[in-house]
């Protein structure tokens, strides 16, 4: 019987697994690929704090890995197919299962990619799926932003503080952004709208050199040189397999401030709804839900 | 004029100094004492996610400073003796003013100390204030608890976890612990309580070796030898200066889940009313508020 499991290993997860375990609560976190989660996409992230140089995704995710196995928390990579709630939660596995007191969901979200020729291969390399990490690196080059939701127009606009021009690639004929973002994309003297632009392939040697696209309106192939390209049609919670709890209308977790998503359940990271989606709130939400969990646990022995 | 000026340099305030100057903020840290705040006081950081082998406080606060100076905030050590609200906010130390569009309070709190013989001295050498951040060095060993109220009695139980024997020290005949607590507390097989106990000295000669206290009752002197001293008597938020937001009964700002304490005003880490008092919850905190000093400046900017 554990006290605790938690379902992904990406920095809230382990950031979790760190507190849980800290607290000499048996911890299991199971991840269904590798540890670090979006994070691992990172180069170098620069905002994270402790990091005045930045650090590397994949070094991050390490260090976060030997801190909860330090501790005593064991990771599995595996595959969950099946939850069972009540008081005691059971996890089933392909072929094995697993007992706990408390449930920790930070399984994430997973980024929607364009699925073209050339995006995952200059991932870090110029495409990026963050402006807030990523825009300072583009500081006077020309930079693609793909999308036209509400997402794509604040970040173009965040981008064109640091980027020489922003030009934003969006398949139809008129943004879908709300109108107050609209209007500040337009203020801003070095972001162009390219409509009807269907992206095709992101090229480049070793870094980023330009996109090709087809305006749809013409028929023609077109080719836009770039430093970078940010991707922006939206992401989407892993939430699949915890339908049973509160989510919102795009499936994130619900929780109050303390992570509480249940009954022994609770939700860290960028699956729970939330403002701001880092690395640094993504730990903090770890860590409280460990502690919650923990309380959850001394609170209901008691009864 | 400055976009954000943040008072307070601890984690939170220095997190929060990174994300507004990272995004292009004029920013300004003023800070009364030494950067760093409370972290100061802790030796080895074992639980702040990225560092498995733990990190001194002193180091912590070096590198997050170095971090927030790299992106352009400025950071001025002075005392603040008044600030004037409105559209513009200004801030006034004693020989000079600054105006800001928002303003982060950052000043975290004081920790209520005995003021007895030794306990300065043994800071981080046995003297603790804080049990979820230090339990684990006292495996083992004796440690004493000097309180009576929730925190203390949750810290003791904690610390039993750990310890070998914990020794609550009171000064009343009574503890003032909610009954829950208390029931936890006497169901643990290796906590005493030690009531009518003032604390008079805390002795020891690289670490604590024991502890010093009267029993008012029998007015006798007597010794406890230890390994540990933890000192839960309270603590108090540095919120004199923002009397004017909305606080709680403790004096503790009151945010919303964004950090907003009232219009450009924003509120982050301990000072803030909240469950979990950590480095990490502390930077999440200034990330947030930064992100939402931004959003105000953006948004106010348009009207």
């Amino acid at each position: 019987m554990h006290d605790v499991i938690i379902i992904g290993a990406g920095p809230a997860g382990l950031s979790a697994a760190i507190y849980a375990a800290r607290a000499k609560l048996k911890t299991l976190v199971i991840e269904r690929q590798n540890c670090g989660g979006l994070m691992l996409l990172t180069d170098l992230i620069e905002n994270y704090p402790g990091f005045p140089k930045g650090v590397n995704g994949f070094d991050l995710t390490m260090d976060l890995e030997a801190q909860a196995k330090k501790f005593g928390a064991e990771i599995l990579i595996g595959q969950i197919i099946k939850i069972e709630t009540g008081k005691i939660k059971t996890v089933y596995l392909k072929d094995k299962k697993f007992e706990t007191k408390t449930l920790i969901f930070a399984a994430g979200t997973q980024i929607k990619e364009l699925g073209i020729k050339g995006e995952q291969e200059f991932i870090g390399k110029g495409v990026s799926y963050c402006a807030v990490c990523d825009a300072p690196f583009f500081k006077g080059k020309d930079v693609v932003v793909i999308g036209g939701a509400d997402s794509a127009v604040q970040e173009a606009v965040y981008l064109a503080k640091f980027a020489k021009q922003v030009f934003v690639l969006y398949r139809k004929q008129a943004l879908r952004a709300n109108k107050i973002l609209q209007e500040k994309l337009f203020a801003a003297k070095n972001i162009k709208v390219v409509y009807n632009a269907l992206p095709k392939e992101i090229f480049g040697v070793n870094n980023v050199e330009g996109i090709k696209f087809l305006d749809t309106e013409s028929q023609q192939d077109c080719m836009l040189f770039c430093g970078g390209v940010f991707v922006f049609i939206g992401q989407s919670p892993n939430s699949s397999i915890c339908q049973f709890l509160n989510l919102d209308d795009n499936g994130y977790i619900i929780t109050d401030e303390n992570m509480k998503a249940g009954e022994g359940i609770f939700a860290c990271g960028d699956i729970r709804k939330k403002e701001l989606r880092q690395i640094v709130t993504a730990v903090a939400d770890g860590a409280q839900a460990a502690v919650s969990a923990h309380q959850f646990i001394e609170m209901s022995s008691l009864l």
